[in-house]
């Protein structure tokens, strides 16, 4: 996507030496946009643990990335499995909990294992992390592809009135590889010449949508509105959404969504206001496994100092300001499951389905008999 | 109330000289508790427009008290009934929606107009200052008196477990005069020895639950726990909310809650998992001219800045942080409606009522021939 008019992606390899992968360090967003470059897997490590990159995709296409410069600072353990599984614990240990990094990097462990003997080990290896990261890529895309229908209806409906969209926290091409998954529709309604302005959750505590959503759509000329996280019901209340388009961390295979914390609020209200939901996932981030949300998704819980602390932009240097007492008791759950019942449709790379077992499963067939 | 052990209202007459107003200047709690001397209508004009003091009470009691100063320091103009005009218009324009600051300021007037030409003029401005901050203490003490009463049933019906009460934005004493509305049945209860605890929403963009509530309690010695305005419903869905109790700002006849934006999407949140949401309110706070909270009541919306920045603590002094870019788009609605389908019911200084306009009347039958 956009950044001062050049095309980025989240993550890629450096043109002139295809030795370095560059990210941009998010963490600095939207006040400097740095470029950062990544040598070592140690590099990886800190990038992902301190959340310099972040969002199911992209973490997962920096894991393959981290096993690519495994592979290319191995020196003389090249051939060494164990070497290379050792990496991939380190690598996985960053972000334990993010399926998509163990994925990326037990898919780049099984290349390694069965190319281990060959002088194209390394090649195979870089070729895999740029597959994994296409991947990802174009199942943003054909995200977008399939929900800008869903704009296109409204459109017709609201006979060329603005279409208002609501988001919470960043779902967005900088989560991804590129285009993002509930902003991969937006961009691609842009893109069409479809009049649209997005209302853009703060998302606090770490203010995912006014830092990085609202920066992102800024850098493609999409309209768009920061408000509080308290705002979205009294909009919705007045007619000013139409439709409300957020990602998803982990969706059942009945359709529960899980996401960022204060995403069911948005869908409670959106049902008391008759307002279509929907979570767009590439599917890598559905748990074929759970049934109920509710109960059987675990939900993190995040250091108490963000909740105490706000991060930002202060006489020029980014600082941050305590809110409470510095003893405050607080708790921070990092997310939240929405019921499938309030959840109007899901947007895939396939294609959009209810979220209900059996749309999906007939979406996926593949996935059928593993619950039939 | 408590702070530091030692016994505050949020205004009251300095003991040592009656010619001087103190208040607690709001703006820099949490973090420093400063007690302001106001001495001139220009100090009170400033205390109200500029927020060291805010909450529908404590403004109607500062502006009873900046009539006071107005008589005090008249000089040669005691016998001017219009001077008396001006200065009440004056403070009025400090916030020209308050309707408690206006209701105090024109009492007050009235008094003034009767005893004009009395030497006991500004004993009895005086006498009416106190009366109105005192009403006001007395009004949200009664409301606690009756809202203990639905704690005491939540405790029977949880069996010595603790209660877990959730509040947004900040209708404690700071707001009022004492007591406080929301928090009265909170001190209540934790006076009466009944095990307590409250989850505090932050409450942006202002964060009065982060930066008042959250103090009080404190102060109080009430068990309390932060959160992001985004978690509410997570609470809820895992059984650890028994109580939703807020304040109102305006209230209509049939039950309507304006409130702190973001109250609408917690009553959702509470009758998606069946817990109780109770607005509690002087009835100074109803409004007997309006029928319908959603198409009648008007929203404020205020500077876009208490978006974009957050204030804090940084390095030992208040400091803000600027969140999103310098020209972030933002929108910034101060309130929203609840409609009387989500309260379960209000919690006024005469008793407890559902939220339906018969119910409300049957409690002030005074009010019935108004719109019977």
């Amino acid at each position: 996507m956009n950044v001062n008019g050049k095309h980025y992606r989240s993550i890629w390899l450096h043109t002139a030496n295809p030795g370095i992968v560059q990210v941009i360090d998010q963490r600095k967003l939207p006040h400097e946009f740095i470029v950062e470059d990544l040598k070592t897997v140690s590099d990886v490590f800190t990038a992902i643990k301190d959340m310099h990159v972040r969002g199911a995709g992209l973490i997962g296409a920096t894991g393959g990335f981290g096993m690519y410069l495994a592979a290319l600072t191995a020196a003389g353990q090249l051939d060494s499995i164990d070497y290379f599984k050792a990496q991939a614990e380190f690598l996985k240990s960053a972000r334990p909990t993010a399926v998509n990094l163990a994925f990326a990097v037990d898919r780049q462990l099984e290349i390694i294992r069965r190319f281990t003997a060959s002088s194209t080990l390394i090649e195979r290896v870089k070729k895999s992390a740029l597959d994994i990261a296409d991947e990802d890529a174009n199942a943003c895309r054909d995200i977008g592809k399939h929900g800008v229908k869903l704009i296109r209806d409204l459109e017709a409906k609201k006979s060329g009135n603005t279409i208002n969209i609501l988001t919470h926290c960043n779902a967005g091409w900088l989560a991804f590889v590129d285009y993002g998954s509930a902003t991969a529709p937006i961009y691609a309604a842009h893109a069409a010449g479809i009049d649209i302005h997005v209302w853009v959750d703060e998302t606090r505590p770490r203010n995912q949508g006014a830092r990085l959503t609202a920066w992102e759509l800024e850098q493609e000329g999409v309209p768009y509105t920061v408000i509080t996280d308290n705002a979205g019901g009294h909009l919705m209340q007045r007619g000013l959404v139409d439709l409300v388009l957020v990602g998803s961390d982990r969706t059942t295979y009945t359709g529960d969504v899980a996401n960022k914390i204060g995403t069911y609020l948005k869908a409670l209200a959106a049902m008391d206001n008759n307002i279509p939901v929907y979570a767009a996932l590439p599917s890598s981030s559905f748990d074929w496994n759970i049934r109920d949300g509710l109960t059987d998704i675990p939900i993190e819980t995040r250091d108490s100092d963000e909740v105490r602390y706000v991060q930002g932009l202060s006489n020029n240097s980014i600082d941050r300001v305590l809110i409470t007492t510095p003893t405050a008791a607080v708790s921070n759950y990092a997310f939240d499951v929405t019921p499938s019942r309030l959840i109007t449709g899901l947007i895939t790379e396939r294609g959009i389905c209810a979220a209900d077992e059996t749309s999906i499963k007939l979406l996926f067939p593949e996935m059928q008999q593993k619950h039939g």
